[in-house]
């Protein structure tokens, strides 16, 4: 298979996500490192913006081509590598684990990414406790969703759906990590935590955490 | 084939998306009104919330089975009735129509949604003139992206991806629709422009516009 390269960031949850699936699939790519903050933010270089002209991370780069959105990288590394799925079988199935992933990637991840966060505080004058506050609100709001579908759903196992991890573990443990890099109280959410935990004694998930990459700080 | 119902509301994107999808599909659906705004919002009482546990529209029932998430939702009825595609052949192409649905799912409507607005007026006291801004900034930085890419890439035809649409088109025309609802100009955005017509031109698309829906105000 030619070289995946992958175009990353250490504390980037996007990022963080496609490691996950490189390591649970088992496939090797080489690293290029992406610094959100440093010089005014390296994802803004003419040179990266060729690549991605949306200045953001993860990009993907693979047999020529760039593949950009985490989530349609996960998609595009179950279809390239079937196995071990990060999907379930049925399609009911399947489109239960992908609402799962999208809670977290569309409802809750988008809203307190960096840039948000800076216009909160560039454009909008926000203090710091607002800022922190809008971070927690949007992530009570959506962990609060999940825990109750996680919690009384019966395809819940050892994971989100199941006994094996899918994309929607693969979502969910950088954003339990977003979430106590912050301070949120995680108390009110046993599943979560206990999912969470799960994923964390699995190396994949592991060798894929923020403080684990080469440009950690 | 068991009924589809759809929980619905007219000026809802993600409810948009789903209804292009299902008459795109030739799928007949049973819908279910939800006011977004109506005495405090319907989607918060605890009937819908039962169903729904986020209070978001859409929800779709099928076959004694509940599925929420837009996105998700296509790719359900993607594999539910394969034709017409929604998604192309390849991985490659797949992935690439992908990340240009979710560069608007997950980078534009969700610092759009009602729910956002609604934290930047109540809790922020931002003020009107504040949150249009917010509102055109974030429809702004995606569109500029999103030009970019379909102006370059030699995939793009009739629509985001060839001559047939496809999910990125699902999610470009509502955010175009929300664009200019809040006067948005998109001079700068010929490609998305001309795509959108394309777009409005079939019955499908027009079928699912809010203004056609039987809650529209």
């Amino acid at each position: 298979m030619p070289k995946i390269e992958l175009y990353t960031y250490f504390r980037s949850s996007a990022s963080f996500r496609v490691r996950i699936a490189l390591n649970l699939k088992g496939i090797d790519y080489e690293p290029h490192f992406v610094h959100l903050t440093r010089d005014g933010g390296e994802q803004k270089r003419s040179e990266y913006l060729r690549l991605n002209p949306q200045g953001l991370v993860p990009t993907l780069v693979h047999d020529a081509q760039v593949f950009t959105q985490s989530l349609a990288i996960l998609e595009y590394l179950d279809e390239l590598c079937p196995y071990p799925p990060t999907l379930p079988k049925t399609p009911q199935d399947r489109a239960y684990v992908r609402s799962l992933a999208q809670l977290v990637a569309c409802e809750i991840h988008p809203l307190n990414n960096l840039r948000v966060l800076n216009y909160l505080k560039d454009t909008l004058k926000q203090s710091e406790d607002l800022r922190l506050n809008w971070y927690r609100h949007w992530i009570h709001e959506g962990f609060q969703a999940l825990e109750a579908r996680l919690a009384k759903d019966p395809r819940t196992g050892t994971y989100c759906h199941g006994d094996s991890p899918t994309v929607a573990d693969i979502c969910l443990v950088p954003q339990v990590f977003n979430a106590k890099r912050f301070d949120c109280s995680l108390s009110a959410y046993p599943t979560i935590e206990r999912i969470h935990e799960s994923c964390m004694n699995l190396t994949a998930f592991q060798a894929a955490a923020p403080q684990k990459q080469a440009d950690a700080e």
